[in-house]
């Protein structure tokens, strides 16, 4: 393994990855920092995805990495500059975006209006991958996938299934035009009930203080609540989503 | 309504509130702040429990106190200290921890072993609350129920639950004695199915990395697991947690 160190903080290769810091930089650039052993295990599944390793002094690799994948040895301070956690679990890897188109046959879909949680839209993306949909569609005034925040809190699962930066009005259109039923919650919609369950869905959900815009639950076959028996107004958006991910699919 | 300006950070008073950011400063005074006018319009519902109430400068109060209730105004800087959000919205409440014992009887609980993220707390206490739980049962190791991220995520629910520090293996024993038929989940779990359901249940959930401890789980009456249907290794806590409730009563 041919390893390169990097100790200033004048290096060119160390100013690119700085950028990847911030949504604006990744956007230009095309790549994402993704930190710790465990996801950086799963991107490497796709040779694709991993284009560089930084290491966190001379921190060990322990697993199996492919030919054209540069590897860096960073000082401790600069490693930490890269770093977005507490305790920096020593291993951070410069991935490629890849560009998805929307899958033209889908099942079960997750649409997400403007939910700006970074944590909360990573929580969605895994949780949408449990419970095995096809694709996560982001709308307008979705927070950026590729937040440091989001990816930690998918886990992973935004490798596992496609997740789409697109206009929710058409993609509503498209999924319809496959026959397939589209819920959007509301918190003064259809309290659910077994006739609702389906094979195929989209599944809409929204902002977490405004929820789904109605123009948008306009385009909605079905307008659907999940009950509240207590006395919280309502749930976290993730919650929601994954209480009706289940149910809708018939658990 | 009687106000008193603060300016310095010698104040004594301002000394004390400062203490309630730390866990241990709350637990030796008793004492948490709630930021925001949501929580603290929840908190006044109860006569109680807000202790005194700070005010980021001139800010307006915009809605009727108790009479026993301290009104402050802090300058910015001071305000600011205290303040735990990135747009302090200029109203802090100092409220009283009440001491609430385990209620003699119950229907449905949640149990919750060594939670350690505070957003995920916060959101277990809010789900609980909107499934229309009796109480919230923190075991070892899980963290502070008054870090100011966990009140925020429950977003109140808080006050409308009672949430108790106890031993979850005596717990178990006295739901046991009630009947009360104890589901603990489990990635080698059974996967559910529809004679599980029950009008009354106590839930065990665990840690995020974890899960339930295995001697905690012996005590169980039903390990259980929801099914995983992607390449997601599990689900978020405060996901799995809301799925289980809902369907346990019978969504």
């Amino acid at each position: 393994m041919n390893v390169q160190y990097i100790q200033s903080t004048q290096n060119k290769k160390f100013k690119e990855w700085r950028k990847l810091l911030k949504r604006r930089g990744r956007e230009k650039a095309g790549f994402y920092l993704i930190e710790g052993p465990h996801l950086v295990e799963e991107a490497l599944k796709d040779p694709d995805v991993v284009q560089e390793l930084l290491l966190n002094g001379d921190q060990d690799v322990v697993f199996e990495l492919y030919d054209d994948i540069a590897v860096y040895q960073l000082e401790t301070d600069l490693f930490k500059e890269l770093s977005t956690t507490e305790n920096p679990q020593g291993m951070i890897a410069v991935c490629k975006m890849k560009s998805i188109e929307a899958p033209k046959e889908v099942k079960r879909v997750l649409l997400l209006d403007a939910v700006q949680d970074p944590g909360n839209l990573g929580t969605l993306i895994r949780t949408a991958d449990a419970a095995g949909l096809d694709a996560v569609y982001l709308g307008d005034g979705c927070v950026d996938q590729y937040n440091e925040k989001t990816l930690r809190s998918a886990q992973g699962s935004h490798f596992h299934l496609p997740v789409i930066r697109l206009n929710l009005f058409e993609a509503i259109v498209q999924l319809k035009a496959q026959a397939i039923p589209i819920y959007g919650t509301s918190l003064t919609g259809t309290e659910l009930s077994s006739d609702l369950r389906q094979s195929r869905f989209g599944l809409l959900v929204g902002n977490e203080a405004n929820g789904v815009h109605p123009d948008l639950l306009d385009q909605t076959d079905f307008s659907i609540k999940i009950p509240i028996y207590g006395q919280a107004e309502s749930l976290n958006v993730a919650v929601a989503a994954g209480i009706l991910m289940y149910y809708l699919r018939g658990l």
